[in-house]
């Protein structure tokens, strides 16, 4: 199955990708590598889930957003690519948006790791860290980067 | 017009690189790619502006400490790249010493994406993630670490 | 004088690799490039050093655990490369959970800098950050990933 056959599968729609508002860009190529920039739960409205997790945010609410921030991730990929089909993830930095005593980091990230292996298959398994911030952009709560590898 | 008449104009000078003292070094290259170690606002005297932003330090000084780390990270890429004629920056970690309620770090960290493109021009613009720090070395109040290709 | 040998006359042993429990791996390799998932300072029952440096922890025992991490870290790279023979570092991102105002992050992830020169000789020297996170997972006290190139 195609990784867009397994999107329509589990009812995904790729979100319209924003125009960064400054001098840097939604994604760059080197060669076949292709390094996204980091990206948060964007709503269509443009607004964000905002508060600390552990505190204001649950650790399931959270998986939520980083699944969320994962489609928009796979919209960039496919931008990059031309298609879904031809994109291995190499290496997701996941980062949560946290109280100083946060310790599931791995949990709410898992939210992005799993959508990319529903998504992608094996090509969707990469190296990570799942980390916790002391603030992000518009207190959203969480925010990955990734690099991907793009398949001729 | 060259990234070095660019620099004059803007009346810019690239300040002299300190040397690491620990067993890391400024920059690495691997083929056409370098890595930079991250730089923060360096003075030239090695003392660096302290403080978190959003409480001692507003988002226009902090505008200010990415730009001057962005003439330091400039340094560094020129000195592997033999000259900034050869220079493209790809991908940008932007880290700001924030409060825990801050968010504006895109603004800040702009400072640097600002400066590499006034400079570089299109090959200045990049990839990057601008977000916030529990702390930094130094108690500095940014942190900017790059990946660049050098062209031949 | 060889990296296994190296760690023989450091008196040290390469610890069991642990499975990730998710959908990520605990490196990627893409052409000669290998990323390695961020790595703690596992113990061999499983569990890990907590608190916050500057605190709870100081700077010397957090050396250690970063020391301690390292030796997480060559293990990966052995396993990815099948002999510490052919592994240089590229990059490393060292990741210190410390009070806001921590200011010694270097002197904390040279632990595991200087135990990459110490075994890989000047292969082991890297770019590097080294900065401080609001939490990390499990609250351990450091946590470190790493970009390394395996040569033939």
């Amino acid at each position: 199955m195609s990784p867009e056959d397994r999107l329509k599968e589990l009812g995904l729609t790729l979100p319209a990708m924003p125009t960064p508002v400054a001098t840097y860009v939604s994604f760059k190529q080197v060669g076949d590598m292709v390094y996204l920039s980091g990206q948060g739960p964007r709503r269509a409205d443009g607004t964000y889930p905002t508060g600390k997790v552990g505190a204001d945010v649950t650790v399931e609410q959270a998986y939520e957003h980083a699944r969320h921030t994962g489609l928009g991730l796979l919209a960039a990929m496919k931008k990059a690519a031309g298609s879904l089909d031809k994109v291995e993830v190499v290496k997701l930095l996941g980062m949560v948006n946290a109280v100083p005593e946060f310790s599931d980091h791995p949990k709410v990230i898992n939210g992005c790791s799993d959508l990319f292996v529903a998504v992608l298959g094996d090509r969707g398994r990469h190296a990570r860290s799942a980390v916790g911030m002391g603030s992000l952009p518009n207190r959203m709560t969480v925010e990955i980067e990734v690099i991907v590898k793009v398949h001729s």
